[in-house]
């Protein structure tokens, strides 16, 4: 599924797009204090991106423009100015509870947009959660923003790298009690959600290979507490029904082999290393995180603020470029 | 630490051997009905083999005779004859207890050779664990009987590629189990050994990186139970004490990328999956399998008999190269 390091590239400066107006993406900036900024407007610059979509920054228009200013990036013609900060109040590397209202109110502004279908999709820049819990915001972060504001019960993670899709069952639980929370209902749904999400990108039915729980997948039984045969298996029994392309528990090692990868679209992990050991070990470039679940598309940088880089014209765009490519290709 | 692809490949090619008489490696033929034949005759045949050590096959002399016929392979000049079996009465891809007391019987003499040093180190061939249970012998494979033979009470598994080398705290658990089978003593002699073997293949102190057991290796306690602080960390204070190079607790999914992998000369893994995804995920040739703890080197290719290839020649022998390379390298 995922294209090969060149491809990735190279995508950007491909052919234009093909007929039909080029999809809009609501690209927030982000902790203003941060790399958000920058990523935001380098992006909204590159003529590759403005080929394939209307890049439109979110963000306080005043401190978007000193950025653009001291960093010589040209103003995007399409910005949409959200969150009262002061310009000369904020200092790169720094932030308080303005810059996280700031942040929050970009967000909450492009979610609104994209139910709306103003926009076609969310690229959300990277956020402080300190500054949004400073500003007396009540989500943690932007997973639990976009299931609030969306009216959506249960989401999934998924990460995308230039190597491998997967989407995530559990996520920051303690490795001691990831086996109870892996539950039928919850490898169902995540394998729809992928699916669904993968399909959309690649318009055609998806392979989606499912790890086991346990080493060599339990073996039957040997190494296990049965969890591949009382909660996997009868998760993929009732996809399966509905015609979706699903291995049986495959054994964890080997699901990330080169032969195995060649015959696999997106991969369910049962649990955050299982699935972010092989994506980091194997990625030359920045991944994605794309919430799976809501009514609209979002994806995101897969890094922080980098408030030691903020302002500098250092920052690495790469994740940034990587998620407005998946973010128009599932917008498509 | 590992040589990368070319070197591995170009290795047992390479000068021969520095000054001194060269290691003698006793190579266990495995089971006679699987690959194990015919890999242990073709390493042995091998010139670029023969100018690194002096490679002796432990098995029936007269079923490794009709195996070397069979494929055109040269008998070797140093062969042990152990384990009756009528060479007529064994077909490729079969077993039974008696190719399983023969293939026994040669780990047990070569075990012995070991310790009495008439060999400086033991490569295993693969066998076939039911053979060995249905010749009624007490041990379920090659470790438990190394362990017993040498009188050894804790023994552990280093998982070595040509791009990572596993040790591993916990083998072959259901992952429920994992978090209390992670003790200090466990975590402290995984070092201990891991480091020990490793120094002795590189002569000189090796960088030890140590995995966390959770996400974010349980960001301050945020994702964990407190398993890092309490376990993990007070084992590197241990070896620490007597100047081992050890990482603090990694992110188990950061631990794996290409900056660290430079840093990194062996790995310190909680669980099965946590060492063996990475590995397999980023290894192009076999893997090689190291017991840690014995008084003996011994090393192992990493797969089975793959009876249905059995005597045809097709078997790959990469895994068996590298098994015999790691094991000169930890001899000398």
């Amino acid at each position: 599924m995922i294209p090969d390091r060149s491809s990735l590239t190279s995508w950007l400066g491909a052919s234009p797009a093909e007929d039909g107006p080029l999809p809009k993406l609501a690209i927030t900036a982000g902790e203003a204090g941060g790399v958000g900024p920058e990523l935001a407007l380098k992006a909204a610059s590159m003529a590759e991106v403005c080929r394939r979509c209307v890049p439109i920054v979110y963000g306080p228009v005043g401190l978007l423009r000193r950025v653009a200013r001291r960093l010589d990036l040209p103003f995007p013609p399409d910005a949409v100015d959200i969150g009262r900060l002061d310009p000369d109040q904020v200092r790169p590397g720094h932030f308080d509870a303005l810059t996280g209202a700031a942040s929050y109110a970009a967000v909450e502004h492009a979610i609104d947009d994209a139910l709306a279908k103003r926009v076609d999709a969310i690229v959300t820049g990277p956020i402080q959660k300190e500054a949004w819990h400073e500003a007396g915001i009540r989500f943690a972060g932007h997973t639990e923003l976009l299931a609030a504001r969306t009216g959506t019960d249960e989401v999934r993670m998924m990460l995308t790298s230039d190597s491998i899709a997967c989407a995530l069952v559990t996520i920051h639980l303690p490795l001691a009690d990831v086996p109870a929370a892996v539950t039928i209902d919850g490898v169902e749904s995540t394998i729809r959600m992928a699916a669904d999400a993968v399909a959309r990108r690649l318009r055609r039915p998806p392979r989606v290979t499912v790890c086991g729980l346990n080493p060599h997948a339990g073996e039957n039984g040997l190494f296990s507490h049965g969890e591949e045969e009382a909660v996997i298996a009868p998760a993929i029994a009732r996809v399966r029904r509905d015609g979706l392309r699903v291995t049986d528990p495959v054994s964890p090692d080997t699901a990330f082999t080169p032969a195995r990868r060649a015959d696999t679209d997106v991969y369910i992990c049962m649990y955050h290393d299982q699935g972010l050991i092989p994506l980091k070990a194997l990625s030359f470039d920045e991944g994605v995180n794309v919430t799976l679940g809501l009514p609209i598309v979002r994806t995101s940088v897969d890094h922080g603020t980098a408030l030691d880089l903020a302002w500098q014209g250092k920052a690495d765009h790469r994740s940034m470029l990587a998620a407005i490519r998946l973010a128009i290709e599932m917008a498509g």
